[in-house]
This record gives structure tokens, sequence and C-alpha cells, in this order.
């Protein structure tokens, strides 16, 4: 885990004794909306955002599994976010108290070797902090560091629900996906996961005008929103001939990008076996084991694979196509609880196919 | 294997009824210069090159050792040469009888989709075929299909020793390592295998000036010569520590550029063990099994790991650098033979680290 | 111009006797559809296409004005066309008569320095010689130099048609305009001039999703057709106060691409004028004058401004956005003519602004 | 000029009492070496820092000319140095009282969109302001803004004289001239102007491994230096004849890289007459009228013209190429004075062809 030492103070007091309500994490499987502190200024880059729209993420359900090492219990869950400005620390100047903001879910200090290079994802002192190793976004306050350049100020015309969908997983679609991998006009792209992040592959594909979009998942379900969402081929894996068939699909060729939406190895097999000389693999998944790389096929393939974690260098850009009204990020939302009621939007979360729910929107 | 129906025709009788010495592979182990029918234009964009210079690769060596299947017995080795050109089929129009020229080792016909791209090694009638599916440059003459798009000018002031480096050796190290890994000013490389192909590595990433080239091998004969060749760094990783002496060097951080140069397991995982965040992990190995990826590591390090056949694109960016002195490609020569003598030249090439064997040139 | 001598064989005797019909120039404003001899292989890379269907093109009405003075008298026009394969020579390998075929504007070797890099433009024996240096399209018949890398197979679901669009304005469009300028996502681009080769920019520019499309010219029908093709604001630049207009709409930071695509000293003036700090100038036009380049306020701009001859080069990725839907060429054609009467199909075509001419279709 | 009145805040009495001396431009003409009260911070991200080292640059000439109206009486000039840090303001993070920096010739905010992209010359509250909107390093002490993103560390062993040709002339070289003009291995590159800017470029272009750098100028002695740093051919431009003997040169083909680096329409001129097709016209020079572009010529011909404020973004490339020994910029040093002196170092420089002068050195 990067070091955030810098920005994690725990030894700074509270100045503020009001309590406020949070999701907080007690240890694998252990959840509770419970009062916890509100949030304080402890570093000059810090700002405090009163939360008005939160979400939940599928990392979220990886950590309350335990898989999350770097979040200990005790830890307020969330990074996601719209809010608005409360207070501010002295180095910031871009933002004031009152503020409608977006909070990105990478924490960027805009000064170290990493952020000149864009890469927000390895900054030194940030990165994916929030809701990680400092407190997060579902709660009713959140402390946000290097806020000059981790927040996003919001239009009026974009309403919450939409923009809450560019602090992650439109910008990680994007960027992982979609640049990663080199998505031209008239390209044949495979995305291997109908779940959020791969439907929201499937509308930042469109961008740059594939003529096929093949999406594969052994959930007919979510395959039909992807067909709704702009899929030209639906691809049920299940039956373990999705290689075959997308082989027949592209006469033998295989496919110009392949987008690694789930993270386990059996779906990264599948985007291995089915590009094209020439292709492009772009991992999205977050992977908890190693995968079999079949370089004795791929040697001579003149190939490439990219890995990223998200930098939300894109969401300005995803602002203006939101504005210009070219994405509609609010597809992807299926529910809508109180934020109060977080506990329940959880459950519906991590029932996802069976409640077919894609993003759950909470509101303050 | 890529189709080269197209290109085989067996049924052609012999037209030249002259016979010429080659290196003929008769199966695992078994090679011998013998006798062969001289060959003869088959389709109209062949040429019929008579060979001044050849040498040994060693994917040569694999095929004596059976391990490429496509190669079949009767088969003439060899797909690096120069060579004065006897004859032209009715299509070939950039060359003509008495023409020098560089037969490059993939075949392009210039035409096709591929092609097209500048993915010459994945011609749909060519690539690399010669040596392998068809006869190759370990010859008096050998027969090169597509010849417009296969062969290069050369100039007068270019001698065939330092020419025939550019068949094979060069362009893979540079478009396979160096161009694919973007390497960059002020860069820390690391090429991992310093046989000839890392070190043909080592001497083209210098065009792009890197700050350090680390080079790993288990050979001090051979890193000895990469320091020669400008390596900054020498790692001998038999000790099995290569890794956390990089970490150390680079204080933890990794490398900017990995190329891989040996084709097995071990040496691709330094590579993806040493790569630091943002960096490129760049193949020329020639594998055999499957290596084990640690996505569960790499997922979220922004990186991305590349193959390639070599397309031989940058024969005529060599041809400049070598013109103006910026390469002397003839440093990877260590042996001259005849090229009646080629028995023996195997035998050198064939026991590398005792012989301190880089490229073997061999005189017609 | 480009030397064409090893196409141009004028000595060769025609060896067929039979006519045809052609549209011949005579000199300057001087035009008729006329008998004329049937042309015939002189080259062995050379087809013999039979035209079914052809258009005119802009820089025809140029050469009826005497404007391009490589183009002789004699000489039969065009540049555009579908057709069927008659016969080819003997290195005319990738097609056969019968074949359907798309003709594109610039012939390519495929074989010299140009042709290699894509810049079949610069091809040292082709680039633009149809139906200017050699006969052209316009005619019942037409010889095409370097088939191979200069015909395209047509699938049959491809219309005429929508087909012959993709011979040169849509290429020239997409690369010289929208390639060039490096369109993006969420972009603001400005396209000076709404004639056919601007409203094809304005086609091809949604392929990279921008935000807003600015679409400036002097006449209001074509700004209301540029409305219909995708085009967010329409700026009628008569009364001089285009530049005021556009900077106030982006709130003085300019746009992010400029396309030019009239040709003319004033036209380029509003596009380096209208550009943002960091902004492209993609030029599409066809000048015949300097024009005043203002360095003394560009040079700290950021800018790039380039040029270019069409290469064709994305041909097959606009055949594949042709067959899966996100083209329709057809939108560009007004007018649709037998090809016997192209004389009447000239007289809309030069009246372009009075008949609201687009593209006009000549069939056979 | 860009906005800066954020950064620009003329009320703020002195808080510190104490004098220094600096170089104090009174209006066209008039400079001298006076008492000026000492910076002190301003705005919080301000530091404020002793020089060690600073240097006089060929724009330090035009606004003692008057060309340059952003610069008002009263003004310290200098906009290159290296100094050690005395104080910084509440939202400086990155540096500390004590630290060596170098100072960028840039300031960056690092949160405003343009630095956001890297085009920190545009910065919405910096750019190129020290020594033209806000006093600069000529002078014992200087007070830079946005601290955090416009200086850097510097490693012991990197001597000042050596850092201080890092704070403006060689990124300059390579941002606008060698980047932008994007030389590659083997291409011909000319550079128009052999003043320390272009002799900047002919050291930074190596980087690169062109096969030929012609440099054009008309003074031999200039030109003498510029063989001595690398350049391959040398043209004395007096006679006129400059453009004709590169196209003579180059066998009609014309230079694949044209760096301009003076900056008036006769330098401009040449670089668009020896342009290839394809070719790249990088122009480095301030431009204080406009130039003809012969479009007329151009239209078709491929190529690119850029023009840039140098961002400085290779600051830590060029840090980390002078570590390694790959970058010797003190070659640009011809003299050297203490600051005290800097009435007769301004006299030296602004007499440079008598005075064979390139960079002068002002030491503290």
């Amino acid at each position: 885990m990067r070091a955030v030492t810098a920005v994690i103070d725990p030894v700074t007091p509270g100045q503020d004794s009001r309590t406020m309500k949070a999701l907080v994490y007690s240890g694998p499987g252990q959840r509770a909306w419970q009062p916890a502190p509100r949030p304080v200024i402890r570093e000059p880059g810090d700002a405090i955002v009163r939360i008005t729209t939160s979400t939940i993420c599928g990392t979220d359900l990886h950590i309350l599994k335990g898989d999350v090492p770097s979040v200990t219990p005790g830890r307020i869950l969330g990074h996601e976010g719209i809010g608005v400005i409360e207070s501010v620390g002295a180095q910031v100047s871009a933002f004031k108290p009152g503020d409608r903001v977006l909070i990105s879910c990478v924490s960027a200090c805009g000064i170290c070797d990493f952020c000149r290079k864009g890469m927000f994802s390895h900054c030194r002192t940030g990165g994916w902090i929030l809701g990680n190793t400092i407190d997060g976004t579902q709660a009713e306050y959140v402390r946000t560091p290097h806020a000059n350049t981790s927040l996003y100020h919001l239009p009026a015309e974009i309403d919450d629900e939409t923009a809450v969908m560019l602090s992650d997983i439109l910008p990680t679609a994007l960027e992982c996906g979609v640049l990663n991998g080199q998505v031209k006009p008239g390209d044949i792209v495979a995305i291997v996961g109908a779940g959020p992040i791969g439907l929201a592959a499937l509308l930042t594909a469109q961008f740059f005008s594939p003529a096929a979009i093949l999406m594969v998942d052994v959930d007919d379900n979510r395959l039909q929103v992807a067909k709704q969402f702009g899929a030209t081929t639906l691809i049920n894996s299940t039956d373990g001939t999705a290689v075959a068939r997308i082989m027949a699909l592209t006469e033998g060729a295989g496919v110009d990008v392949a987008i690694e939406a789930v993270g386990i190895p059996a779906t990264f097999d599948i985007c291995q076996s089915i590009l094209a000389a020439g292709g492009h693999l772009a991992n999205i998944g977050v992977h908890g084991k190693p995968v079999t790389l079949h370089l004795e096929k791929l040697w001579d393939r003149n190939i490439a694979i990219t890995t990223r974690l998200v930098d939300t260098v894109v969401i300005p850009m995803l602002l203006k196509l939101v504005k210009s009204g070219q994405l509609q990020p609010a597809k992807l939302v299926t529910h809508r609880f109180a934020l109060a009621d977080i506990m329940k939007a959880y459950d519906t979360f991590g029932n996802a196919a069976a409640e077919r729910a894609l993003k759950v929107i909470l509101t303050a």
C-alpha cells in the first residue's frame, strides 16, 4: 500500500464535538450506520464536505468480506460522493464553503512526481485513500485531503445522481478499459463482465464509435441491460463456449480490444483467448489471484496488456460530455435510498443479481 | 502457424537443373551442408538471391531441437542474409538482377490488411516463412517471395557483415524491446538476458538516451560485453537476488522499462517483479511455456505488457543510423566462417557460452 | 508535381480498338461527353475497371477553371468511382475480372518509402494521378495503376452510391480534418465551410464525440443541412463577426479544433483567430494563395497547424463503419444523374448554392 | 497577456524593511543594479528564494528594447535562477527554508485546467510572470509564487551553473523544438539559428539520435560552436542560398524536422521552404511580426507547424539526464560574472556576436 502517513494524523484531537451518522466497518461482515465524530480539518489542504449524495461500489463489498487488509475496523466506508463544502484548510484556494463539489475516488496532491505525470492513482500522499486508509463518503460529512486537486466544481445543470457516477465508475471504465484499450472507430470490442463497471465501459466505449461491442456475462438480465445500452452482440458464457463463439463471429480473427471487467482468472482467460493479432487487453478487474498468461501462444501476436488504477484525470472530459448530452450516467442507477437507509441499500446491492441492481443512489 | 499455402507450391518442377549447397534440416539434431536443387521463381513476386553473407539465429538452434513443428525435415534453414539478385519474377518492379540486397527475416506482401497496418509479421501470405515453411538463407541461393516489399537496397558503404545484422536481430531488439517498451530520455531500463538479442536491445535502447541501463544475466562474460556496449549496471542473477538488488538500486521504485530477452518463466518473472508503477514490460523472448502473471499485485500498477513478432518496419531507419555512424552492428560479431564451413559455425554458435559467441558471420 | 513518368506511357499503342464515352477536358471552360479510346493495360500493376458509379468533386471545377496546370487538354476527368474489374495486369494478385471495387482517389504502389509510411498521397509513382496526369473515372472505363493497393473489395451490402463517397470525400474529411485535428470526446470543434467536404468533416468528427460542433459558412441553406447532420451551433459568417461570436460562445477560450474546409485566406484567418491555447488547426482546403500567419499572436499559444493530401488509409475503417451503420455517407447525395447526362450534372454541381447541391451521383 | 491579478498585489505593504540589490528596468534602454525592497510572502503559495546563481536571457534584451509591453518601469528582470529557500507561505508543503532549488521560468498553480493538462505555460494565475508582470530573479532575493509546483529540489551533485540552464533555455529547446518537432532516430533535422536557444536545441535533439543535424546561421563563429556541439553540417545563410543548399544536400527531399530558433520572417521562411513531405516545423522563436505561410505550396505536403511557450514539464527528465552524464548544459556558458557585476554582464551579452557570448553566469 502506498504510504499515506503524511495525510493520516490520528493524534489531532477532534476540534468539533458534534457527531454525525456514518457507515462504519467493524471487521469482516460487520457494518453499521452509527454515530461518529464529525470530521475536522487536519491538514491545510483538507476540505470538509457535507455529503448530499453517495453510492456503494463493488469494492465496498470486497472490504466487507475482509479482502482488503488496508481497511481496518472502525473505518467509515465509501469513496464516491457529491456534496457541499463546509470548511476548508489554509491551502485550499480553489474551493470555498458553499461550493457544490464532486469528490474524486482518488486523492491527488498535484505536486509529487506521479501527480505531475497525471498518475493521480499513485500520488505519494494520496491515491485511493477515502474509505480505505482514511474515513470515506458514506457519511453525513467527510474530510477530503488535497482538496484543490481532488474535488471538482459542479455546474448547476448536472444533478447529484448523474454526478456521483463520475466519482469512480465512469472514469474507471473510460481510463482503464476504453482509453487503455485504445478503442477506435470500426473496432470490434469485447467486454467481459456486464456488471456496473462493464456496463460503464460499454457506455464510454461508444465515444469512439466501435463497429461492434460484444458483451460477455453469465447473467442474461445483465446482458439484456447491455443490449439497451448499445451492445451489438450478447454472449452468455455459462456454457464455456464463449471463446469459440467469439472466434467464430470474428471469422477466426479475434477482437481488437478485450476489456476485462470482472477480476478472476476465468474472465482474464477469455480475454487473452479472443485477442486478434495486434489487439489490446485492457484489465479493469480487481484481481485477488495470479493468472496464467499464455505467452507460448501470445509472444508473437503483437498484443498489449494493460492494468490501471483509475487516475480520474478524465473527470473534466466526462463533465463536458454530460453537459453536452453525449453521456447519461444515470442509466446505471437502478435503486434509490435515503442515506440513512444505507443498511438496506447494502442488502440490495449485495444481492445484485436477484435484485437486478446496478448502482444504488444514497441521498442525504 | 499462419497459412502460407499461396506461397508454398511444392509441385512446381525445378526449371533449373543445377544444384547448390545448403544447410538442410533432417529432423531433430540432424543438419548437414549438402547438395540441394537451386531455387527457381515460383510466383511472379519472387526473386532468386545469391547469398553473399548469412548468419545463424538462436531460433535455428530451437528448430534443431525439434521445438518448431512448422519446420519439417528437408528444409533449408536460415532467415537472415545479404546477397545479389540473380533473377526476378514478373511482379518484381523494385529490384533487378545484380542489385545488392538485404533480406528481411519477415516476408511481406504489402497488400493484405496486416501489411497495410505495418504488421508485416502477420502478413497473410508471408510473415516468418524463410527457413521455416519455405527454404531459407543458409544456402548458396534462396528464393524470396514478395521481393518488392521484403528486400532492401543496400548502399555500397554498408558492408555485408554490418548489413546482415539488420535482417532480424537489430529490428527485433528495436521493435519488440525498445519501441514497444517506449524507452525515453532519462528512463531506467532493465534488460533481462545479455545474449545477442539482449545486447542488440542494449545498442538500440541508447537511441533514446535512457539515464541507466541495467543488464541482467547469469553469465559474467556476457555482462562484461554489455558493459563495453554501454550498460551502466551489471546484475548477475545467478544467486536469485536480482529483483531485490534492482529494487534497492531504484530506491524501491522499480524500472521504467523491463525488456525480457530470454523467453523463460524465470526471466519473465524478474521483469514483472521490477516494474515501476506506470512501467512497460516489453517481451522479446520466444516462450515455449505459459507464465504466471501476478495480476493480484499488478492490477493497480498502471503497467503495460507487450509482445511482438518483428515486423522489420524499422530497417530503413536502421540503415540511416548505420550510414550516419550512430549504430555499429558489427560489434555483435564474434566469429567468422566461410559459408561452406557452416557445420563448424553451428558447433561454435551452439556452444555459445564456452565459445563466447554472439553472432557468427558466414561468408560465401 | 510528383513525378509520375513511370506510370504514364504514352507510346503504348491502343490494343483495344473499341471506343467508349468519357468527360474530356479540352482547356479552361471546355468539357464534353465524347468518344474516347477504351483504356488498356499498360503496366503489369494496372487494372481496367468498368465504371458503374462516379461523382464530381470540387477539384474538377477548379480544373475546369484552368487552375490546375498539371491537367492538360484531352484529359478525362474524375478521381472517384465504383466499378467492376474488366481485366488486370500480370502483377495484380488481389483482384480478378468481375470483382466489384472501390477506386481510391489516390494511387499507391505500396513499395516506395512514402507508401511504407502510409503516406500514399506522396507515392513516388502514384498519389493523385487519376483525372489529373492520367485519365480518370468520369468515363465508361478507367485504367487504375497499382491496382493491388489502390482498389478495395466492396461487400455486396454496400451500395454504389454509399461506396463512392469513400473514394475521396470521406477519407479526406476524416484524415485531413478530424484525425489531423485530433478531435477527442468533449472537444469544441469549429468547421469553417459547410460545403460537401466540411459536411463530411462534420459527419466523421462525430466518431469521436465532441461536445460541440460549430459550423461556419456564408450560406444559410448549407448551415441548415449542417444542423440536420449534427452541428450544434450555426454561425453565418457573412457579416464578419464570426470570430467575435465564437470567442463569446467559448467564453474567450476559443475552440479545441478548427477545421479549414474552404481554402482561401479569409477562412484560414477565421481558423487561426479562434484557436484555444493548445488547439489544433487542421487544414483541408486547397489553397491557391499564401496566407498571413499571425505568429506574433500564436508563437506562445502551443498550437499545431497541419496540412495533408488525403492518403485514403482510412478506407478500410470507413467500410467497417458503413457496414455497422455508424456512417451513412449517402446523406451527402443531393442529385442523381445517368453517367451519360454528366454534362447536366456538371451544370448542377457548378451552380451548387442555387441548386442546393452537395454530391451528385452518376450512374452508368 | 494572461490575467495574473490574483498573484500581483501591489497594495501589500513591505513587511520586511531590509533592502537588497536588483537589476531594475526603468523603461526602454534603462537598467540599473540598484537597491530595492526585499521581497516578502504575499500569497500562501509563495516562497522567498535567496538567489545564488542567475543568468540573462535574450528575452531580457527584448524587454530592454521596449518590445514587451507587459513589463513596466520599476520591474526587476530575470526569470532564471538557482537559490536557497529563505521562507515559505502557509501552502508550501514541498519545500522548507534551507532547501536548494531550481526556479522554473514558468510559474504553475498545479490546479487550473491548463496545469492539469501539463500546459503550465498557460496557468491561469501563472505562466511566464517572473521578470515580466512580477519581479524576477536578477536580484539577491526573489518571491516565487506557486512554489510547490514551480520550484525543483536540486541534488548536491548538480552545480549551480549547470542547473540554471534548466530554468528556461534547455526546457524551451527540448519542448518547443525537439519534442514538438518529434525528432526520431535517423531523421534529418535542420536548426535555423545557432544562438543559445538553437544550440540548446542541438544538444537536446541528440537525445533522439537523428542521422544528421544541419545548423543554419549567419555567424561562422556560432556555426563552429555548433560543430563542436554535434552539428553534422554547417550552413552559413548570409548569401541567401541556404534553402537551395539544403534541398541539394537532401537530394530534393527536404528535412524531416525544421526548428525555427530566431523569430523573424526570414528564418521562418527558410524553415517552411526546406520541409520534406510529412515534415514538422517546430517554432521556438519569439515573433514580433506575422509571417507569410505558403499554403499554396504546403496544403498537400502533410506537414505540421507547432508553436509553444515552454511548459518546463521536462525539468525532471533533464535533471535525470544531467545526473547520468548524458547532458552537459554548462557547455552553453561562455562568460561568468559576479551578480553585482550584472551591468557588465548585460553589456557582454548584449554584444553577443563580437563577444562570442552564449550564456553568461551571474553568481551571488
